[in-house]
């Protein structure tokens, strides 16, 4: 576990980039969630010009692993995300990112990228706390 | 990108298991969510033994980065993980684990690890799709 990390309240985007913890490729991880169903989307990776991007443009970028490029949701599908709300984890090594989702978020056509993924588990009831 | 997936319905833990595709640590992350109210509580990581152990004890296994070592979650703070549900995504190397969250989620106490965590984004009004 990294350190804890506090960012100040209303930070430009140079001191929160400076603050976030990349991994040995630079890059980390965002979770995509729509912001008023609460649905998790997809869970991408930026590098810390895809969080300027992010942070500054009202769009989502990510860094393509893949293709080593940066990648723009929407650009090519229009199944565009557009930037409702964005915050950081207690050590600061991943992102979460609150969305307007139009169409799928998938490139496989589903809304999200878990739907119809579901695995078999032993799913105990919870004991009253 | 990885190649898509699917993992047959009902398959076992280890059919499941083969088909995720885990990084160059042997690990995946797993994006943590509060079943009913749908709020994302945190990021953790697992590999193969950490995804088992979550599929077959009820309770949420992560490996740990930091201390090289499983840690199942509550059993030295009592903030347990009852899972609900689980689903890998499109490609197979993230996992979304829908869980009943007694307590905080985060080590600082916060019920989220993202809480009180925002940071200041542009946040372009949405046009009508």
């Amino acid at each position: 576990m990294s350190a804890d990390i506090t960012i100040p309240v209303g930070a430009d985007p140079e001191t929160a980039i400076g603050q976030l913890t990349f991994d040995a490729q630079g890059l980390l991880p965002a979770i995509v969630q729509q912001w008023d169903s609460r649905e998790v989307l997809m869970l991408g990776w930026m590098d810390a010009e895809a969080v300027r991007r992010t942070m500054t443009e009202g769009r989502v970028t990510y860094w393509s692993r893949s293709r080593q490029e940066y990648w723009r949701k929407g650009d090519t599908s229009g199944h565009v995300q557009f930037v409702r709300a964005l915050a950081y984890d207690c050590d600061g090594d991943t992102l979460l990112v609150e969305v307007d989702q139009h169409g799928a978020a998938c490139h496989t056509g589903t809304r999200s990228c878990f739907d119809g993924r579901g695995l078999d588990v032993l799913a105990a009831p919870s004991p009253t706390p």
